[in-house]
């Protein structure tokens, strides 16, 4: 029998998951979204049914992909009064891939096991292109029961799938690897920054870079992307400051000094005070290099 | 006839450069150190002779090879008023190897077009090791002419041997490959020591940075050595403290805000501060891991 997965949150990684899914074989039944236009034109797309309430899917799908925002969010499709995804939910399984606090993944286990189902958390440390590819990183965290269940539709999107540990761990991991990226984004950008306002030929220094201690995955990534302003949207600036928000948050509540996460998360709280927000991560580049920043900032104010 | 060098600065890397040239047939003839028994113990490995004036080293050698702390024992070799390397230099061929600000390899250069010598900057990406098997990653500045004299020697040192530009724009590069991999480093302590303090298993932890936009190079390099406390040293905290100050200062002439360069560089500081920085870069894990910093305190405290 076809396994009925259900979408809550079909941004583009949402988007491309349910693309891969279906491609695969499994049938993509009901579509969620507050973006009401983003479900319905990706439901005509797959051949689902483009929902309203949250408990519409619960209700068509054996399994059930939630790829929201954040915290807040994830409070609202779980665990609020009214309309919520654990109305009908006993022997559901719900997937759950954003990057949220530890604690959240804790809380909403607790209150699947209340309404009689399963939760997982698959945190994802890829982007779009992978999640269309079902080459995705995913970590996750649960029982070893929900792990096994989740597996034959995780097997399809990742090609790492791997188990960390109870309900909350995965998050860590997953907060911990975004916060080291978000700061070697922020590096590079002022080495790039400083080198151009040097007056340094990019193309060698990013070179240099590649073959010496300062290389990392990101200036693979997002290295020509910083000097060439190409800053379409991966993983985006409003994305990586609340990802940066959440590893510092539980760094100050481990009672550490992280001055590193901390610089970085208000360098990308910049960017969106700035309205750069929407930009790539690699836009962060826009604040280092010299005579850049007053012009992004110029450019989006007359755009406003 | 083979060419004779002298050396100036034998710590731990200039003494395995001078070993490396010895293997591969050069004429290693006069070995100079503020520490004499550093010198003099050299020079009896080698067969050299352990100069005490600056003026002999220059005498005894074809070629002279310096590598010495910071900017300001570059003047004192250079241009002190007293003994300098350029008295008597019509005709030779000084490299210098040491991280300096860019503006001290432009004056160096003048003075010893004066002299009727020539100088080439060769600014070293790699560490102890490399310097001993002639496997060193070399960034060159200076006049083509000096690069193309230096360069029978510079190839039995490194396995890059990579020519920049004029004077100081080596030091540049060299200053940016610093900053960023100091940065990186310090994020990596950051992520390890929240993981740590999140009860982490920090081999998996370190295994999935690998595997994702956390990837570094200091990852492979230091990051074991941050888990087990094994900080000795191949390059130290208070060398880090030094070159992330080169670049920040850089930047503050340029007019950049470079957030994290500033906060890496007090990190660093702070080991010095503490007695630590004697310690390798990975030393900076005292700094971030949970319980680390007042233990490193005491012991350092209780030696002293």
């Amino acid at each position: 029998m076809t396994t009925k997965i259900g979408f809550v949150g079909v941004g583009r990684m949402g988007a491309n998951m349910a693309r891969r899914l279906k491609d695969r074989g499994f049938a993509v039944t009901a579509i969620y979204d507050v973006y009401t236009e983003a479900s319905a034109s990706l439901a005509r797309e797959l051949g689902a049914k483009a929902v309203h309430t949250l408990a519409e899917v619960t209700a068509a799908s054996d399994v059930i992909i939630t790829v929201v925002t954040d915290d807040a969010a994830m409070r609202q499709i779980y665990m609020d009064g009214g309309d919520s995804l654990f109305e009908g939910a006993m022997g559901k399984l719900f997937i759950n891939c954003a990057t949220l606090s530890p604690g959240i993944h804790r809380d909403i286990e607790v209150a699947a096991r209340l309404a009689g189902a399963a939760t997982l958390e698959a945190c994802m440390a890829s982007s779009i292109p992978q999640a269309r590819e079902g080459s995705l990183y995913l970590m996750c965290g649960g029982t070893p029961e929900a792990f096994e269940r989740a597996k034959p539709v995780l097997a399809e999107l990742g090609s790492t799938v791997r188990f960390i540990g109870a309900a909350g761990e995965a998050a860590k991991v997953k907060a911990l690897v975004n916060m080291v990226m978000n700061i070697n984004t922020a590096a590079l950008a002022e080495g790039l920054g400083l080198g151009a306002a040097l007056g340094l030929d990019l193309t060698m220094l990013r070179e240099v870079f590649s073959q010496t201690g300062a290389n990392s995955r990101v200036l693979a990534t997002d290295g020509e992307d910083m000097q060439k302003r190409d800053h379409d949207c991966y993983f985006s600036a409003s994305h990586a400051a609340k990802d940066s928000g959440i590893a510092a948050a539980l760094g100050r509540e481990q009672g550490l000094t992280l001055p590193l996460a901390e610089a970085t998360t208000k360098q990308f709280e910049k960017m969106v005070a700035l309205g750069l927000g929407e930009l790539d991560k690699s836009g962060i580049a826009e604040l280092t290099f010299p005579g850049r920043q007053s012009i992004a900032g110029t450019e989006r104010a007359t755009a406003l």
